[in-house]
């Protein structure tokens, strides 16, 4: 149960909901879309590395090693879009944003769980899905990155972290059932119709 | 300029903002997820007829003929999200909620902007887009529609609107110009660093 | 102390405030009216279940005697509401919307606090207080009640529930002294002049 | 429609929410529960005269006959509680808070909307409906009022007001139709059937 | 680690931010406004004892005698703020506001922390910083205070309070480094640069 | 009359509220202090920018000349901030964030209004009122501006402004009559009890 709001809980169960650490729903007032372009992508410069303070704070309080492992990896994709921002920036005024990162002065390769996925090259690289739109994503995302190696837009998703779903088929609890579909709404209705009966 | 709500204007140029009619900002307290799947659906049934009621009412303040039509096809596709979920619910309760649609008691076939999308059976068919994804949706939608035609589940995007964006062909304003990506960015460099010569 | 939320204690004491376990207050955005009456009786609907979601989940976080007492005459009395306004849409809608009930799946009787006034047929009973108005309630509220017995509008307050309050008899600080009220009057403000002149 | 805010009619139609005239919703924040009993009094009589205030305001902004007939009561009505809060305020504390009204300093007796019940001695009476509780009103409501006249305890509604709906009679969109209450229903049930045969 | 309200943390470190002990932000629905000068000082007088109430809880609430300190200090002066707004509505209506004070009705003498501030007459001074403004400061702030002594107006800071400074002086962490401040700065670019480099 | 938002002439009448210009309140939610120096100053670069950006759009709603003055005004000194930010993380990072300026790419010298300010040097100067604080404001404020000039840190108030307000002088209801303080304050209450009287 949620020690430091019980709303959650009364309201949500173990469902989440939009809303901060401290209760207070996201609210529309935290979009900024002025018509600037220059302004906006700063904002989003800040944004991102107002987030990576943010996770490096939430990394301080818990010791827990999935919330860590979670974010490690946010560190690092989260860095993606931090430069990605800078990048354009300088493209479009020639100031030289990115040597400003990292935001706190803590790099990403301090934390384990962070550098296990630079060593992956994790951080230099951009994905794209579709086979048509975002051609041009090469045009910002090309040179060097500030953390080490070349920034290289790849074709499809992100096939070297593939594997990593394995690692929960050990454990019961988070193994889905070898039912078709079908089957488990099935199931679902005779369970729903077997407590109404009660 | 907008006549209402001169902030939007000042804070966001021409720009769009997630905020309400009134300049209310979206708040994550909209958000419903009590963690009770019924309560759940419940409310969304719920949502999408008042969704519809309130895009009833802007169709009755507006003569504008481009805001008609998207009307027009959101009372339609609209309506295939109330009649899903009247559908699982129908499935999981036994309840026949969709028998009170359409809310409000009239129906869009009254409209000739959303008429001709029924006359394409667009009503009837739920888009799926992923390969392996979703598979299980045709055992919700199935069965016939309230506003008449069978459920059908559809592989791929929606064909046979494809042909409606050649309409904004002839209108100069609307026709992005034939020039490669790489050769708009450079454009765009070129004015901006010309304006910061000024 | 509450401890949660120190505010509610800075600001009220021991009174009440019109916020949620949380401490976001009330805002009017929760009001629904659309003005359209079959979406306004079934946000009604749904409102009243999501409303047992949550009295059960606060029935689940505590085991104090008192609360649990309120929760059990809440869960039948609340129960009265969703089944009126599911009664109201099947009058004007065809729809049966009381045998999704009770939401969530776990039926009232399951509890020893609800049970006993189940047993007094409390659940089934609509009680009408004024001698000329809502005399057409038993218009919607009769029939079969979805928990057994038939729905019935009351006459007068609710009699059987009548000596319940003498069970505080004991309790000497719950016990309101035997003055009459311009005694106590005087005593508090002869209390406060006192108090004045230190 | 709305010249202010699109939203109002797009949510409720011709229904009322709980928003200001700025379409910002009623908020659980402006409910003031210190535990305090002078603080509390003294919130209600600034509450009371803020209310006036706004409402002087509102009876500049219009020419409305009605709004303006509404007003004036308001002005009476309004004028009987700030004057009960500073009364309670005196017996409590001794300080003669009624002494700095009206606030704003513009009587009630100015306005010919809020004359004429003042000559009924509307301003003067306080009603009391049950037939056990609030006895000690007079302990509060008692000796002059600031406006003239001496404070009076009612049992019972304002009958010197009954006849006033009759005003009503001649307009007929505002006279209810003779029929019986079940008669109404059925009426509407078969509107409704009618609808959804279309 | 704030034990209430852990977004604190994550959003501002040990930051302050403008939000309640419930982690409510501040909001500009906080100032009142009204253009009645009356309406506006009552306001003012409310507010200023309902600040006094609320920390009176937190003094309750804390036995830290930095706080308590801090409380003491903020009860004497924070009571000269309601005493000026009760003389100055005295003076424009005749009421005497004040002996309504202290609310709530414990006075600040009783609180060892607040009576030695007393016992300097800081109650009764009210500073006076510029040599041309506020002049007529003391049409208002004059006669009798009501915890005793007579209201003053003092040109220039509290010299009386000039001292107390010199209590950090021992405490290592608190005592900035007696260096220009040049070199402070320099200081941080050199540790910020070193930690860019690593 | 608000044309916009009646609320606000009803609440607050001529006076001014905390709100934004469709009336919602200004939030502590707009405060960020994150504990990191360069993410607070990079916000408050971002900061002014968006404020210059919004008055650009002020400026363009608005062909009264009072309005457009003050604007020019604060294009000015709304620059100063921005500039100042901007060297203040460069001395820290490096990052020559000013040759983004100006945010939108429209220079302060087009506008009139501004542009006789330019004239005055009054965009290179930041003025120092204490005579002992802020010292060090030198070792960031100094250096070429990017719109022209070496920064400048001035002691005491901007004197070439002073003669400005002389300009009021033949507008009859600008000029305060020539009273003493006292005479002002008695001429209030008489008129206050006059009214009174009434």
């Amino acid at each position: 149960m949620n020690q430091y709001n019980p709303h959650h809980f009364i309201a949500a169960g173990r469902n989440a909901l939009p809303v901060d650490a401290g209760g207070l729903p996201w609210t529309g007032q935290y979009v900024f879309s002025s018509g600037n372009l220059i302004l906006d992508l700063l904002h989003n410069f800040f944004l991102e590395n107002t987030a990576r303070t943010n996770k490096l704070r939430v990394y301080q309080m818990t010791k827990d090693p999935a919330a860590r492992e979670m974010l490690g990896y946010l560190f690092v994709r989260g860095g993606v879009h931090a430069v990605a921002y800078g990048k354009a920036l300088e493209k479009l005024t020639g100031v030289k944003m990115n040597e400003m990162l990292p935001i706190p002065r803590i790099g990403n390769a301090m934390f384990p769980e962070a550098k296990k996925y630079m060593d992956m090259a994790i951080h230099t690289k951009l994905y794209r899905q579709s086979p048509e739109d975002y051609r041009q994503m090469d045009q910002i995302w090309d040179g060097a990155h500030p953390d080490g190696g070349m920034c290289t837009v790849v074709d499809g998703p992100p096939m070297e972290l593939a594997g990593s779903h394995v690692e929960l088929a050990g454990i019961g609890s988070a193994f889905a059932p070898d039912y078709h579909p079908e089957e488990v709404f099935e199931m679902a209705q005779k369970l729903y119709k077997k407590a109404q009966n009660k």
